[in-house]
């Protein structure tokens, strides 16, 4: 991170955890990058402004304003300044006209804060809903193919599913699932029966697949099928020994729990082809071959690319 | 606990955490209750016989050998001494034939331990699954009405469901429910979100109900709807303000793990009516609750009744 780069304008991606900026130049192209592990959940309000200055300080102008331009938890209630939800529909190069501005000490700093979007329980059967940072990622999408329609998924502690409709958000739902796997696997009795979470390992990919179709197929029986795997650990003399078993056992796991999360847009999945995923490679081939297994195809969009051009969409906005 | 009592036999339900022992009479009548906090989670083998003795010491004889009858994870592998599954179907009267005598040092101790109950997975769509104690409570239900049959079912964190047909269990499946639920209310992200588990506040059963019958009717929705109460936290100007906001969503997350629980269950109890609840009053209410809901009749069963009577069963197998 040089005193040589010189921005046009900076893209932050500012969530519960960390904080990742860009230097951005007039092209859309990223000059620098910078990170901070300072997210939402360890800020008050008053330290957002010293935290970004110290992560993109060098960036900064001797004179003049440098806009910056941020998506995520920063926006909450609970974060810097909210940047309150837009209402489903909601056109996804249209999301710099929610955003707010905190206020500042540096007159170098012109601060952006991106809104989230949520949606109301509805006839349509839409539940209530939020979501902060992933509409950006969702812009991306919308940033690379203008107009876009289909259906994206963004993998990961809270899994986001999204109809997209010219460009719009028109509908979404928020699955549980990283979270609960993580805590089955940690705080449960399941923990005794678990081990590692290696796909690669022999089998553990079958016993993955048979466990996506399995709660697909009956996600009713799915906390029965949590204790199964206990029971099985207990019986299955099929199954591995050492600590192939617990492996095995946790591939289930991840099964069950992906695939009652796709039990849950059956309908959407039925109508709308391919899916894009959006997020880390490794995630996203875990989701891939879980679709596949049920007959479904998809695509990846990286989700670090997805949010910089989500931003630089939200940018490009500002100067229309 | 005085000196006084004499048993002709000890009944002892040893769980996990904690111990209840009956100094029983001929006639099946309880003279004295011992308890103790001392599970098998926190024993070493060696650790039982003191731990009964201290627990029970007062009621044997000073000549002469005190039958004592144990069910419960004192019998499981990681126990005092294994008493191996039984495989269903079993007859509930006969669970004795499947006792072991852990080795002891006082000469007037004559000690069996109860063996539970195991399921392979079969072509008839049972899956793995495993219960030690519970058997026990339904063979009180058998001891109260001999070749009982029926759908009988132990909420709590791991709730049984089993079938009985002609006094044996022919099938069971065991939900995660009771720790999904505790796991979620404090550690996941909903832990914001929720306060404190009360059905008497107002509204909360008509909460709990309409959640029970949205996670029965659609239970691949289930992980979403999870979210879903934080995004209603944050969405709804309909729910009531203040803790009772909390009440309000913690009613609604019991309905729904309850709810997914019933789905699991739809088919039995489509044909097998009523469901025999065993277990505590509130739980039980709690549940009969749930399935007057969905059109389903409940009768109860005391937890301690049932024990009680299944461990009499046992005893007097015993000297047939």
């Amino acid at each position: 991170m040089g005193t040589d780069v010189s921005p046009a304008w900076i893209a932050v991606d500012w969530g519960s955890s960390n904080l990742r900026a860009w230097a951005m130049d007039e092209s859309g192209e990223a000059l620098a990058r910078a990170d901070s592990e300072r997210g939402m959940l360890s800020l008050t309000p008053a330290e957002y402004e010293p935290t970004l200055l110290e992560a993109i300080g060098a960036w900064l102008p001797r004179t003049g304003k440098l806009p910056v331009l941020v998506c995520g938890m920063a926006g909450a209630r609970q974060g810097w300044r909210e940047a309150a939800y837009l209402p489903v529909p909601t056109r996804l190069d249209g999301l710099a006209r929610g955003a707010v501005r905190p206020p500042l000490n540096d007159p170098r700093l012109e601060v952006r804060l991106l809104p989230g979007l949520c949606q109301r329980r509805d006839a349509d059967g839409r539940t209530f809903d939020v979501m902060r940072g992933e509409e950006t990622q969702l812009a991306g999408l919308v940033a690379r193919e203008s107009g876009f329609s289909g259906l994206a998924c963004l993998p990961g502690t809270h899994a986001k599913w999204a109809r997209l409709e010219a460009g719009a958000v028109t509908r979404f739902e928020t699955f549980l699932s990283g979270e609960l796997y993580r805590l089955l696997a940690s705080q449960s009795v399941l923990r005794h029966s678990l081990g590692e979470d290696d796909l690669d390992a022999p089998g553990c990919r079958e016993a993955f697949v048979a466990a996506v179709r399995e709660a697909e197929a009956a996600p009713e029986a799915f906390s029965a099928r949590l204790f199964g795997l206990r029971a099985q650990d207990l019986l299955d003399d099929t199954l591995p020994t050492g600590d192939a078993r617990g492996t095995h056992l946790m591939a289930r796991l991840s099964g069950l729990v992906i695939g009652l999360e796709l039990a849950g847009v059956r309908e959407a999945l039925a109508t709308l082809q391919p899916v894009t995923l959006i997020g880390s490679e490794a995630l996203c081939a875990r989701y891939a071959l879980a679709l596949q297994a049920l007959g479904h195809a998809a695509q990846r969009l990286d989700g670090s690319a997805a949010v910089l051009a989500g931003l630089e969409l939200a940018h490009a906005s500002l100067s229309d």
